[in-house]
């Protein structure tokens, strides 16, 4: 067993003198605020160690958590990483450890803490991660208010393709299988987003864009109508999907971890939004639905509201 | 299994309305700084469920994150509770996230987030701390000096006698289990502690008195002598470790999760910190060591150095 004290001086090095107390420090801030968020990933449950390699699961690990503080629009700094290691695997364990230093490294996100356990038999990860923003600034689930349009920054199923072609050992096109290996957060568009005061509410698709916007609509005491004929796929979609025996609009509506933004804004200022968005990040916002008073979640397709049973995206 | 909504609705009535969104943004600070910390609790690595009752490892998992905060001196304000959880510890899981937020609020620490998982096959328990500190009063491990003594508040050992009583189904003293199963922060005290200008360094014992303070010295660059004739013992301690079968002053030095508090001062001043403490407190600190200028913890007993095998405290 590779041992806490043997890890700490390992990854302290790259760590700015953060690690090594009972606690870490934060530095005061001035007119900012620390958000804080937490994540886990569990051997067999999020991930195998089969398909994932250390490197992809430290990506991975990371983005998961940094993508819920982009959620609200926040600027990551510091992580804090529990690890609870099997005995059968300690070397991958340990690469994980590197691979995730090193990425947060190229990020300018400092490990600053944690801890390291033995595990009876499954890998389990743990990441805190805290960022800092300005109050103002802060996008949070609550706010939408009726007439908003949803709109979404990113893609919808991809990761739940590459998941499924994954697990049955099928063979589709490699942009699905990395965006369920190594999805990458909106880190900088969420930021950006969250600046734009015309946008109300703001959160990340986790666990699938219906189950995720149903939440956002809890929080914000309202409802949604999701427009079908707008969530649009291509041929390579629908090749993925054919090959996989799935349905493409309910993979779309299901499928989590891509880790896009979905957000409410006014429909008036959409327009520029949309303009500005395209010119800096070279890809487009879409307009998704509406939200409405009624607090459900419906479905409108072909000028006329239908009915779809959509299960909670689960893994293994 | 119960769905991490619902149990976001359960435990937000109770937190003041800082769960339920991706992350949770904290108030800002004026003159105080905030501190992180982070602890895993696995089931069969840590605690067993055969003993632990939901209640006993609420009071656990929470007092072994206060600790690591209370080692610096850190007043408790929120935690984020990560939990994985089999589909036979469902209910047990219900139960253990109701009394952590029970002795959460009776200890006014709000719990502001968190996730929730499922798992294969074992319990994963992950806490993160966060306090206030004044930055004047930290009290870092790396800050003691040569000639310092070393002191302690708190018992040695105690937690290993119940936990040795409860692997093995031995009958002893309730308070050894008592101390294994819901060991108490020693939150005050260290608060107290911190504030002391004479107190170089400080850290909590929750891996064995030898191993942690192995790690205080390392950071602070210097080695220590312990004093073995002031570890003293009394009868009933003497007692369950002659039912154990233990060594009384290896189990003193070796055994963890008491989680006591050892701190450096200079010489002079102890017996002002004595008196002052033994007031407010109702017991007294005990001085069990030295700060040497050689890197090594070297044992001294009846007027002569002694060599000892020291294992580092492990669970199952």
């Amino acid at each position: 067993m590779i041992s806490e004290d043997q890890i700490i001086i390992n990854l302290s090095a790259k760590s700015e003198g953060f690690i090594g107390d009972d606690a870490a420090i934060l530095p005061q801030l001035n007119d900012e605020q620390y958000a804080i968020s937490k994540d886990l990933l569990i051997e067999d449950v999020h991930f195998r160690t089969s398909y994932f390699s250390p490197e992809d699961l430290a990506h991975k690990a990371l983005h998961a958590n940094l993508s819920d503080l982009a959620a609200m629009g926040v600027k990551p700094l510091y992580i804090l990483c529990g690890i609870s290691i099997p005995a059968t695997l300690e070397g991958y364990a340990n690469d994980f450890l590197k691979y995730l230093s090193k990425v947060c490294k190229k990020l300018k996100i400092i490990l600053i803490g944690g801890d390291t356990t033995a595990s009876k038999e499954k890998l389990f990860i743990s990441i805190t991660a805290i960022g800092k923003t300005q109050n103002h600034q802060i996008k949070y689930r609550s706010a939408a208010i009726k007439d908003n349009i949803i709109c979404l920054a990113g893609n919808l199923g991809w990761a739940h393709l590459g998941f499924t072609a994954l697990e049955r050992s099928n063979n589709i096109d490699a942009k699905y299988i990395k965006s369920f290996l190594r999805p990458d957060a909106k880190t900088k568009e969420a930021i950006w987003l969250a600046a734009q005061s015309s946008i109300t509410s703001m959160m990340d698709v986790s666990d699938g864009l219906y189950i995720d916007l149903k939440r956002l609509c809890k929080s914000s005491n309202c409802g949604a109508v999701i427009y079908l004929d707008n969530l649009v796929y291509d041929t390579q979609f629908k090749n993925a999907c054919q090959i996989l025996n799935l349905e493409p609009l309910k993979i779309m509506l299901e499928g989590g971890e891509d880790y896009g933004l979905i957000f409410t804004c006014n429909e008036e200022s959409f327009n520029k939004l949309y303009d500005s968005f395209s010119k800096i990040f070279k890809y487009n916002l879409k307009v998704i639905g509406k939200i409405t008073k009624k607090q459900s979640v419906l479905f409108y397709q072909n000028h006329k509201f239908k009915n779809l049973d959509i299960l909670p995206f689960t893994h293994f």
